[in-house]
């Protein structure tokens, strides 16, 4: 398992112990980790700090020039909002859990140039399915649905 | 003009005033507001709360239901992160400011069936103008440019 894939699995399981939406991520820039974080709905009461979103959050104000040399791993394909994030910032390779239990804007990013990986680990798909089992009320608040 | 663009550009100017990038925003549920924001880059070094997005932070939690009976406000066309977010939550209109000094992503919110409406509101569009020529930097940095 690539390093940087664990990091953001452990954000996942860090938001489940809290009560949260399993779902974690990590900016890499450079072989270096500049953001991690998780979903937050739960946690912070937050409508915006989906996985990415607290990755990108956490990592501070960057240059562009940053973004643009940075790798995002997240747990699970990015819906339309984290893929938005992507695209404004540029960041041209996104590594992606897995898609099986959602399916995000990975025909817009891939559409813009995006390199993007889905590495359908059983671990990240793991964790999806008995969450949305457990709570699909939560879930669906998540996606707007 | 429109009480909810006009609390939009009350938010942007306030923005202004704390020495932050001048875009407002408000959401509104069948006629009233239920969050208002503006971009917090400067004051909270934020790298995710444009002005939609701090507007949908700040309504909190909400289910599907009500984005989908909401329209957001916005002084300046939104940028591709907070298009994505007005298309995750399913918000079926958008009530833009302006669009002359930035154009963010209409055409994929139109091809999603989102109803947009631009004012080219001269407040809007000289708020803008004039932030952009006083610090290039930071509206780069906002834009991911």
């Amino acid at each position: 398992m690539d390093e940087f894939m664990q990091a953001a699995i452990e954000e996942a399981r860090l938001g489940l112990q809290e009560g949260g939406i399993p779902i974690g991520s990590v900016l890499v820039h450079q072989g270096r980790i500049i953001g991690r974080g998780h979903n937050r709905r739960v946690q912070q009461g937050s409508a915006i700090l989906h996985g990415e979103m607290d990755a990108l959050e956490n990592a501070g104000r960057q240059p562009a020039r940053i973004y643009r040399e940075s790798v995002i791993y997240t747990t699970l394909s990015p819906c339309s909002m984290c893929t938005g994030a992507i695209l404004l910032y540029g960041i041209p390779k996104v590594i992606i859990g897995e898609n099986q239990t959602f399916m995000g804007g990975e025909a817009l990013l891939r559409s813009q140039g995006v390199e993007l990986q889905v590495l359908q680990d059983e671990t990240c798909i793991e964790l999806m399915r008995h969450f949305i089992a457990s709570k699909p009320e939560l879930w669906n608040e998540d996606i707007g649905e």
